[in-house]
């Protein structure tokens, strides 16, 4: 037991720790300002040497402001100015505008990590992995749970039978979106910004790709229910969504709001035993563990937002530094889009929707 | 808050401390001899006079060992003897069988407890509801939930707007049947029994039940999906299943399994707060507030299946002796049925099944 505490945050995908990779971060936002900058600053493997924004002085004065070498516009991207102060692109704009920048990337024989969803639209996925495997560079999803230790430790623990077999599994994510962002006009809820909605795009997704994380297998059917209320949410189809999916030998129920108080969970419930994620996703992780008549529950007081992103931001330079495989590629990321078009389709019919 | 705790166990439900109810009890499993005959004994309003079994020798001698007065078989109840003995009848055998006791206790004037599900079919559950109302008899359904402190409190909470409006509910219940009872035989696993299956049926039923108490309202549709893979589950579809429910402004997502980790949970995210049952069901029930920034966690030590029981008993008793209404009466229960049965349509066929 000290050993699995002690290596409770070992990063057991670790390929090196010589080398550099150099980023270029696209959509200054906050998520990008004030988690994912200081979170490459934290990490070892990569530092942030050009931001891209909306204008160049925008984008100069925000690198002033946060000690990055260079800043310049997206038109100067999309024209290769600064192409050699940077190796890699992280792109954390609104969905709809991820391709047109991954393109640029690939035309320039960038690297790419990718805000999930991918993208708006399953065929605009599609069209991003191809544009990056056309050019030979490698394209990463940012899926942080795949690197936070509580969600790699629930991993191992799991093929390594603690659950016996996986029975039943209960994802849920809500968030008070207006609350937190007080403009009904934001692109989360701009059908042509989000693409097929706003909950299962922004929140069920993490549920869903944590679970085939988990337990390695896809969902192959789902169905689902969904409704928006709140004037808000007129032009998307889900301020919140309920989904049932069916994987190989277990079920999964996924809910999700953008209109609701904040929760996060994800159980696993096997036949021998029960892993849950509580909270679950978006920096805090608290790993609860029952088999037999044991309980145990672990909390890891400084793990937040910022160091589950330096995790993300490791793993990749990782990736890249010693030309690794990436888990969560093009291919992984653009099975989810598939999956949640799916439950876009189920909500809207009532149907069964095989995958 | 020194009020509420204070008066946390308190029976806002009494109408009266006068009287005695006499018990004949049916089906004498551990859970009528165990729980229910020591939770009457434990009670105000109730005792036990009368047990019913297979043969007049079983019967008598375990009314010997339980300090009871008499004992009977299922013959004499039926023809009618020691009627003078006892006002009511609880009817804890399994599912199938209850119809023919409720019909024998209403021809005998006799009111009902009855174990839920109400009987193995929509159809019977009818029939069972027509005859206590033609002899003009009582017939409740054991409903534990209803009258524990902790779903009393979350009630009242959510009708003075805890939860702002209700968003999504989560409920889940399993636990692993071959191990508590060693015999894939069991009568839990037998149609004949049971009814249309096991884990929907016995489990599912906590969690669709206590939310429609809670939010005092009833689904309008179902989805379903449902598998049996272990061999002793061959005759039932649900071995485990994964349910979605509409609800009006609300969706609810229901698990259970009958071979899996035991776990129960019943949680409620609304607008701007949660409620969660933590274990939820069978005893202990913990009670999770958050609103706000603020957590609150509530448990009850001395609480437990007994207790629980004693509390069913009660109101029910209470009922009977102030001619007061019975909220969860057999209409309450056919509606269960009926959702239930429309849940194994739904997972047998994959449509959306309207209530």
């Amino acid at each position: 037991m000290i050993d699995w505490i002690d290596s409770y945050e070992t990063r057991r995908w670790q390929s090196t720790t010589e080398g550099t990779v150099r980023y270029a971060l696209l959509g200054l936002g906050w998520w990008t300002v004030d988690v994912a900058l200081p979170a490459i600053a934290a990490s070892e493997l990569g530092e942030v040497t050009v931001l891209v924004s909306s204008s160049t002085d925008k984008a100069e004065r925000i690198a002033a402001e946060n000690d990055v070498p260079r800043g310049i516009s997206y038109e100067e991207y999309h024209d290769g100015v600064a192409t050699d102060a940077y190796d890699a692109v992280y792109v954390g704009t609104p969905n709809a505008y991820h391709l047109e920048y991954v393109e640029t990337a690939a035309a320039h024989g960038k690297d790419v990590l990718c805000e999930k969803p991918m993208e708006s639209t399953v065929e605009r996925a599609q069209r991003m992995v191809e544009s990056c495997a056309a050019a030979g560079t490698e394209l990463m999803i940012g899926y942080r749970m795949h690197t936070d230790p509580a969600v790699q430790r629930a991993r191992e623990l799991i093929e390594d039978g603690f659950l016996g077999e996986p029975v039943s599994v209960r994802g849920h994510n809500s968030q008070p979106l207006l609350e937190m962002i007080p403009d009904p006009d934001q692109w989360r809820l701009d059908p042509d910004r989000t693409g097929y909605g706003t909950t299962v795009m922004d929140l069920g997704i993490y549920s869903i790709n944590t679970t085939r994380f988990l337990l390695d297998r896809d969902p192959i059917a789902v169905q689902s229910r969904m409704a928006s209320t709140h004037d808000a949410f007129d032009d998307v189809p889900d301020e919140r969504s309920a989904s049932l999916l069916a994987f190989e030998d277990c079920e999964m129920v996924s809910t999700a709001s953008q209109n609701a108080h904040e929760d996060t969970r994800l159980t696993i419930t096997g036949t021998h035993g029960q892993i849950e994620l509580r909270p679950a996703f978006h920096g805090e992780c608290g790993l609860h563990l029952s088999r037999n008549d044991l309980s145990i529950d672990v909390t890891h007081e400084t793990f937040d937002a910022e160091r589950e992103t330096t995790e993300l931001f490791e793993y990749f330079s990782d990736r890249l530094l010693s030309d690794g495989d990436i888990y969560p590629d093009g291919r992984h990321g653009l099975m989810d889009m598939r999956i949640i078009e799916a439950i876009y389709e189920a909500g809207e019919t009532g149907d069964v929707i095989e995958l």
